[in-house]
């Protein structure tokens, strides 16, 4: 977390203490703090205040989406059973198009609501030449009753970006076109935030998830829905107190939710110098790395005609004793994860993303995800690439 | 919030960053607070450590379970009709019990159920004697399709403690006898905890709902169960990373939860203390209000036979220019609420909850919900009572 976050956290947990919901002075002052951060959380995305829904994190928000477009189907075919008696889509269930490199609350939710009959889910590959989600594969997916395409912006692991902007053009004009139900578009920006520009209008989408932890705020995040409960359905997956207008009820968490917001002002005004600095570092980081180990090293990140996140490197050290885990386990200064730390309990198995997107095997198996951040500097890439060189010296030797 | 537990959630902010599912030195270290957090909010309530599933407060933790409770009736009974063919109480949708003054987490859960054919519920009435839940009005609502009965620990308003150990011990002798489904048993002890003692064993119960705030804990909760997803059933809402054994993914917000566990420690340690404390200055305060008020003054939380918390005096000061948010507004110095703070935006209506325990309408539109703390002394309890007796003359001779 930035040390500025931190500050207006603790800050909150001292003074902010009233119930936001409560009509005295100390009530009052948390409400304000939160309406605060809902402007500056829209301003990151190019949203409006009343566009932003706090959660508890990407994964309810992730979640909140999936079961919204599933439930809005159902209301909109049972609408159109007591007029027409018939609208085109309704037969069947809902579908839903996604890719097959997307985090688990998207991929894990989806595949629940398949294995229980509520939904029908196409998981598009992504290219094994480009790692991306291709536009025209989206497009060839969609059915009658398709009822919403939920792709990362940006991947975990590869860095790779993800062709959104396009892919809401074209499901637009589809939308426009056919007398059928609307397809609603969503991306899951947590990876994206805080290191490329994210802006809801050029992309198109009815909703964007965002992620606190991953742009130095604290662990919460927000949905922003394009008009909710209005130009934008939001079903509930919660009901209770009626806070963020009934669509997320439950006493706010307003320390965590100043601390988004004041992260996402920081995004708001330093974006190209975090960019930039992240990109710089992140070039040096593969120069080092391809100076010392030169033949033995592949770039899992690099893939054709994609542009990656500034912060991402996927890199594997090729050798029959290099792989990620032992690497890692053995490095002192070096900490990286194999994957999404969500998988760490997998084990040694090789990214199920990096395979999917064309990564041999042995290759994903050595894979390292390096990210490099706001404040690294290039001695501490100096640092982590003797670091690497000794170990993989060291496991070379040991073999 | 308690100093020691801000301290204890600045300190994470700072130290405890790790991803809890990293392998890496910085994931460890939150696992460990995690984990210690974990077994002193177990202890708090009597359980094992492995029975707590964090949750991002009690409004989710209470649509945990009923959800839970849904999601087990369908499973169980069409496991049922793959088997036998037919099984008791399978006839017809799930059936929950619940009170008429339950919190809107679970009043407006089970509304929506119903509402959407998910299920059936009770809403057993309080006794207007009592303002409890009466244990043969709960026994005599069963049918053979009731899967759950939620019936809170300790009213928000009232501050009347429900019998919870005897319907339990009730309806676990019926869940023995009858070939039926089981009846599942959940306490939502938001406004119990820190109050008086909470012991899931003694109580009996299958789930017990906790709420950070409500014990100078951050705006956090947690899930009791008694043995999830073995000897009790959990269906998780959200899908995701794994986090929380699956019954609640989503990256750990690992402050959030380390101040938890400092405040149940806390709990733990000092109870009684606590409790003599806050009973000592609720008394004074009701002594205070009666020498000045007389024969104006009406206890809300006063019931014969019922025990209350220690903390809660909801009072009305008589007249018919007294109205609970006309005082309230006039106040100086005292910050209380006329009821619930997430109905603050229902405005000047009187307190359902209070109508429905028997208070006359007229008396319940004055109502003034006073709580006492652990650092409240007498002398605050002066300058209250002060404050109610100038703004009560004030609006008396402004009419």
């Amino acid at each position: 977390m930035e040390p500025e976050v931190i500050q207006v956290v603790s800050d909150a947990l001292h003074e902010a203490w009233g119930n936001p919901s409560s009509n005295y002075i100390a009530g009052a002052m948390a409400k304000a703090i939160i309406n605060q951060s809902r402007q500056n959380v829209a301003r990151m995305v190019g949203g409006k205040a009343e566009d932003i829904v706090f959660t508890s994190g990407g994964t309810e928000a992730n979640n909140l989406v999936l079961h919204t477009a599933v439930e809005h189907f159902k209301e909109n075919c049972s609408a159109a059973e007591h007029s027409e008696g018939h609208k085109n889509g309704c037969a069947g269930l809902p579908h839903i198009i996604t890719s097959n490199v997307e985090h688990d609350s998207i991929r894990l939710t989806a595949k629940h609501l398949q294995a229980v009959g509520k939904a029908d889910v196409t998981c598009v590959p992504v290219s094994k030449v480009t790692a991306r989600v291709e536009v025209e594969d989206v497009i060839a997916a969609v059915r009658p009753n398709t009822c919403l395409i939920s792709v990362m912006l940006a991947n975990n692991e590869t860095g790779v970006i993800m062709p959104i902007q396009e892919i809401c053009q074209r499901i637009k004009s589809l939308n426009k076109q056919q007398a059928q139900l609307r397809i609603l578009l969503h991306t899951d920006a947590a990876q994206a935030l805080g290191k490329i520009p994210v802006d809801v209008q050029e992309l198109g989408v009815d909703y964007l998830t965002i992620v606190g932890h991953k742009f130095y705020a604290p662990r919460i995040g927000a949905l922003y829905v394009n008009g909710p409960g209005t130009k934008t359905p939001v079903y509930p997956m919660l009901f209770g107190g009626g806070q963020e207008r009934n669509f997320r009820p439950g006493t706010e968490n307003t320390p965590m939710i100043a601390g988004l917001g004041k992260a996402a002002e920081l995004v708001t005004a330093n974006l190209s110098h975090y960019q930039s600095h992240m990109l710089n570092i992140q070039m040096y980081l593969e120069e080092r790395l391809q100076d010392v180990f030169r033949d033995k090293i592949r770039f899992n990140s690099h893939y054709p005609g994609s542009e990656i996140l500034p912060n991402t490197c996927n890199v594997s050290i090729l050798g029959p004793v290099l792989q990620g885990w032992r690497v890692l386990s053995n490095c002192r200064r070096l900490l990286a994860s194999v994957g999404a730390a969500c998988h760490s309990a997998s084990g040694n198995r090789p990214s199920h993303i990096l395979l999917s997107s064309g990564v041999p095997t042995e290759v994903a198996a050595n894979a390292l995800r390096l990210s490099v951040g706001r404040e690294t500097t290039k001695e501490d890439v100096d640092a982590v690439v003797e670091d690497l060189r000794e170990t993989v010296q060291l496991l070379e030797n040991m073999n």
